[in-house]
This record gives C-alpha cells, sequence and structure tokens, in this order.
C-alpha cells in the first residue's frame, strides 16, 4: 500500500513518526503535486490541499482508495470525476477552529477597545486617555454558522459572559449557543446582534444570503465580521450598511474578490477592518493536519468509519 | 443620616434609585469636591474617587463614620488622619476585573496575532498574508497578583486553554490557577511564562520588585504585561529587556511617569505597545461602583460586615 503526500515542507518528526507508527505502509512524501505526480498511477492514498488536483489527475490515479485533503475548502475539487472513480475523500473540517475563534475574539476587543485609535496615538506620542471603550461581556453574538468554528468561537465568547445566538439552516439547538435560529428566522437573530459573525462556507445556500436589508435590523452600535467567505454578501451592501451608520464596523477577513485590490474603497473607510484572510493561518496547521489524518488511517487500516468523510455529490 | 457625595456626574436613574430604596437617610449628590466641601462637617458617610481628600478635610468632617472610595487605587488617602479619627474605608477593589482582564487577552492576542503589522498593512492597502501569526491555546500564562483583577484574567485564559501560573506573597492555591508560586519562587514560574502579565498594586513589598535579571529568566519569545503599576520595575530594564531580545515584546498600561513623556524612548520602540493607563476604563464604572456602594451600605444600615473593608495602617 502506498501512500503519496504532496504537502511541502512536512517535518521531519511527522515523516518518522509516520513510517515508525505505520511499518507495513509505504510513504512517499514529495515537495508538492510536480513532484508526486508521477506516483500518482501507483498511489492508494493520496494526501493534498486539494487545490492541485483535476479531472486529468484523478484519471492517472487508477489505484486510488482514499483523498486525504488537509483543507476545509473543497472549492476546486474534481468532484465529478472523484464520484466516477469511487473515491473516498475526507478533509479537516474544524482544524481552523482554534484559530479562527481565536481571530474572532481578538478583533472583537480589537473594534470595542478602539485599538487602531490607540495605535494611532501612540504613533503620534499621543497620551491621551479619553477613548472610547466598551467591554464585551454581557454583550450579544450572533454567528451565521454553527459548525465547529462557530462552536469554538461560542465557546470563547461564553466564557466573556456573552450571549450566543446560532443561525443555521436546521435551526436545531448546538453546543455552547443560549439560543439558535434558523436561516428564515435570521431577522429576529440579527435584532439582538452586537456582534454578527459569518463563519459560512461557500455553497448555493450561502452566496449573497446576507442583503443590505438585513443591516438594517442589527443595532447600529453592532459589528459585522465575516471570516467564512467573501461571496455571503455583496462589497457594496457591506460598504453602504457601515457608512449609513446601520452598523457601527465591518471586520472583513473575506471577500468577494481575492487578493483585494489594491485601490479598492474598502483599504481607507475608517469603519471597516480588512485583514487578508488570514483567521485560519496556523503555525500548527500542519501537525494538526497529519494528527487527523494519523486517526483516519488507523481507522482506514482497521476498515473502521473515519472522520469528516465527504459527499462528493455534494461537495462537503 | 447624611450621605454626601462627590462623584461628578452621578446618573439620574442611581440617586434615584438610592433615594428610593432608603427613604430614611438624606443623600446629597454635589459635582465633585468644591461643591461638597461645605457639607463635609455634617456628613456621616461619604462617597469620593479618594484623590480630593487631604488632611484639612478629614479633620473638617467631624461626623464623619465612612468614607466610601469609588477607586481601587488609595495612593492620595490621608490615612494616618483617618486612622486617628476612626474613620471606617472601604473601596472598590475589584470593579476594575472585567475591564481589565479583557484589556490583557485583547493585548496579548494582538501582539499573537500582529495587529500592527496588520493595521500597517492595512493603511497602505497592502494584501500580504505572510503575516507570523501565534495561537495563545495550550501557552502558559503567568500573573503577578491573584487577587479579583488577576483571578478574572487566568479564568479568561483558561477558556483560550492557556495554563495559567500565579505569583503572590503567600503562594497559597486560588480559583482559575493551575499553580501558584511565592514571590520568592518567582524565577520558576517565569520559566514557564509565555506571557507574563503583572497586576500588583503599588506597595512598599512591590515597589521595584521585578528586576533586569528575572527577564533573563523568561523564554526570548515571551511577552510582557504590566497593567498594575508603573513602579514595579524600572523602565531601563524593560528597555533593555526587550532591546536585548530577553522578551519579546512588553505591552505597557502603566508607567514610572504618567502620562509618559512626549519625548519617551518607548513610543517608537517596535517591540513595546504603549496604553495610556486605561486598562480599567469602562463605562459601566459608576454603575458598578454605586451597587457595590449599595450593598455595603444595606449591609451599614443593619450593622453587618461590610465588603472591600481598607486598614488604614496598611493601606490595602
Amino acid at each position: 500500500m502506498l501512500i503519496l503526500s504532496a504537502i511541502k515542507r512536512v517535518p521531519d518528526d511527522i515523516r518518522e513518526h509516520f513510517e515508525q507508527t505505520f511499518g507495513e505502509v509505504e510513504f512517499l512524501f514529495c515537495h508538492g503535486i510536480e513532484e508526486a505526480e508521477e506516483h500518482l498511477p501507483k498511489a492508494d492514498v493520496f494526501v493534498t490541499y486539494g487545490e492541485d488536483l483535476n479531472k486529468e489527475r484523478i484519471r492517472a490515479a487508477k489505484q486510488l482508495k482514499w483523498i486525504m485533503v488537509l483543507s476545509a475548502g473543497m472549492d476546486r475539487m474534481p468532484f465529478n470525476e472523484i464520484d466516477k472513480q469511487d473515491i473516498l475523500v475526507t478533509n479537516v473540517r474544524g482544524i481552523h477552529a482554534k484559530p479562527m475563534a481565536e481571530y474572532a475574539l481578538s478583533m472583537i476587543l480589537q473594534v470595542a477597545r478602539n485599538a487602531k485609535m490607540l495605535t494611532q496615538r501612540e504613533r503620534d506620542h499621543k497620551w491621551d486617555r479619553r477613548v472610547p471603550m466598551k467591554e464585551i461581556n454581557n454583550r450579544t453574538m450572533v454567528l451565521l454558522g454553527t459548525g465547529a468554528i462557530a462552536q469554538e468561537t461560542a465557546r470563547l465568547a461564553r466564557a466573556f459572559q456573552m450571549k450566543t445566538i446560532g443561525v443555521s439552516r436546521s435551526g436545531k439547538s448546538t453546543e455552547c449557543f443560549d439560543e439558535t435560529y434558523k436561516v428564515e428566522e435570521m431577522d429576529q437573530a440579527l435584532e439582538a446582534a452586537d456582534y454578527l459573525v459569518a463563519v459560512l462556507p461557500s455553497t448555493s445556500g450561502t452566496r449573497y444570503l446576507l442583503k443590505r436589508e438585513h443591516f438594517t435590523k442589527m443595532p447600529s452600535h453592532s459589528v459585522f465580521l465575516n471570516m467564512g467567505r467573501g461571496d455571503l454578501v455583496k462589497s457594496e451592501d457591506i460598504l453602504d450598511a457601515v457608512r449609513s451608520g446601520d452598523v457601527a464596523h465591518a471586520v472583513l477577513d473575506v471577500f468577494e474578490e481575492e487578493p483585494l485590490p489594491e485601490d479598492h474603497v474598502f483599504w481607507d473607510e475608517e469603519n471597516i477592518t480588512i485583514t487578508p484572510h488570514l483567521s485560519g493561518i496556523s503555525p500548527h496547521y500542519v501537525p494538526r493536519g497529519f494528527d487527523l489524518f494519523e486517526r483516519n488511517l488507523k481507522a482506514y487500516l482497521k476498515d473502521d468509519k473515519l472522520e469528516n468523510v465527504i459527499d462528493p455529490k455534494r461537495g462537503y
């Protein structure tokens, strides 16, 4: 059995750990798809970030039974071809939970505590204590999405004694949420939102789900944070909501167009904070991904159930 | 019985609440000490921020039995005179716990997630995802101080799955700390500190307690945050520790000299972050202070035990 990895720069300790733990399996750690490609026809398992896969490569992978995608975004996967060849796909959904939850709390605290103004005053050597400060305890955080990332964010928010409300397709109650609503009942949740945190993936159901009128339901002091996908809401609607004062601030990590063009109006907007799609970036990413792969590989070898199995027909 | 308050801008709803709740008591809400001063000789209880008190005023307050200080810092109180006249003193120790704990987490997340660099790149319209990002989960926070503020900070740190170590005079184990050490054992704690958070008041025991050599015990990636008092450590020692790389970053909210002079070298030091003594500033300060005063007043009228009684001989 050959396990082929196209993940670049896998640390030596991880390689050695796998080779020692799974003595009966052959591992081939390649530096990217260019190096890995020639070995695809013989590989039983392929470990990849997913972006390097296309129809031709799937067709060439005659032996392939399982693709372990070390990513949560599956937008570029050739699922038709994968489905035809009946290849199992698993991903690392949830791997972003910790860094993204820390990002969310970091950013709402930054807005509540006026960090940008303080940084400016520091640059100006200006000691001025008249800086509006808010606390986040006793405020309400509404999360669009109730999956692993939203749950971890809500768990932290609750530690800050915030009230947490989740919005999901099913509206079914989920750990770490004080209340949950269905998407159709979203307006009710928005009215209570001091902070609205979007963690939705891009699917046909979430694309432009959030519309201009939704912002009018929110309190004027509210903060909108999007760390899911940029096509949840039109850029012009965010801009208009912020400029008209329907919301006080928007923190955006994802955009309709990425990279955000240098001349985009968002950059200079006082009440919009931009980060370059890094909420999920973590130095622990590869170790965590291989931890999950290890658990799955053990299950695979015992014919047990794997974690995070993807339905190629749905793409998630 | 006359209760005199020198607290400026007490909201009407608070005044009315007290007048209705304590019908048998006379209240006089004055706008600062200038207005309040003439009534001091007749006052039984004085509500104050404490900074307006001096020997002469205490001597003039012949009837005074209780001073409710709506502050936690008691540095300027004329305790000798207060002790002579056998006046009870209570303060609002712990009132800063929530805003200061949120400040601490906000600032360590800001450093871990490179917020200043991101703000600079935003200003430059520069989309660059190569920003070193750290997570704070699984890191260790050492707190100098184990009182109410340190406990609330440790409680939040624990929600982030950090390990928490407290350092105090007694070294006795306290809620929210995984380990506690005595001051004399501080070096052991410092060696483990990814984050060192100082929350100590200024007393003869804490003045310049932290010395240049202490920083050499800490990991070079560690972050020092001082939100207690500026005389915990000499400015030159902080500067030297940061410049020599003994610690990676210092976040300072308090200073030996406040306001920090405009030409102070700290302002431009890349790995020092300055905030103007605002960790405890909160829009909820006055309501919280009067909440505690109400509890204490009820106890006082029933001859029960009051919260936060200060020993005038010790000053805390």
